[in-house]
């Protein structure tokens, strides 16, 4: 773990550190990506799961619209710039390593590229899988 | 994205498929891993993000136990199995192109090592980040 976030692991509830400096000691991997988990803002259901690179990190936080970077383009990924299925963000988090993102957002149309609501609609039932939002 | 998940896309809510094709078809890294994400299975908390190898995911889904795979210590990680902090699955889920698992469980204590309920305990607010659970 980096010896920033184990520095600050015991600090009390509402302490504050300056944005800048949480974001420069973020572990981005030997792709410069960091894994990023996009949630339901409002009822808490997982809708995605993709990366982002410093750029679009930032690009995010400056416009409060979700910006991944899209590993099969390789290039900045705009959600909803093509499919007008938008992303705004209403709060973001990492965790206590800083090697994860977590945003909650709120999501115009779908979140999947199947048009479903969730990209997670395959759920395990016993023996099977099973094509299930719920 | 991996053939067989585009071709089954399109299929109906309900639809079944073999969970052993389903898991054979999943795409681990070129470290022969698969990002996990932990919510709680009943307030819908991002508990925390870690990843499994094959056996990891097979062990889970056998014993209903969550076991993960430690990049720093190259080994299984019966989770709980130090720390008692045990979680258990309720529903296991991959997403459109079958790179990642959702995990519904329940935790016993602390999913996070300093004790607090979610590792994702820094929340961006304005030009900080701030130690917040909400």
């Amino acid at each position: 773990m980096k010896s920033w976030f184990k520095q600050i692991e015991s600090s009390e509830d509402g302490t504050r550190f300056a944005a800048a400096k949480v974001l420069g000691e973020l572990t981005f991997d030997h792709q410069g990506l960091i894994p990023v988990v996009a949630q339901d803002a409002e009822n808490g259901d997982i809708l995605m799961f993709a990366w982002m690179n410093q750029d679009a990190l930032h690009e995010t936080i400056a416009t409060g619209r979700m910006c991944y970077w899209s590993r099969s383009r390789k290039s900045l990924w705009r959600k909803g710039e093509t499919s007008g299925h938008w992303q705004t963000l209403h709060e973001l988090r990492t965790d206590c390593d800083g090697d994860v993102i977590l945003a909650k957002i709120s999501q115009e149309g779908a979140a999947c590229h199947t048009l479903r609501h969730s990209c997670f609609y395959l759920r395990l039932d016993g023996d099977d899988f099973v094509i299930s939002q719920k």
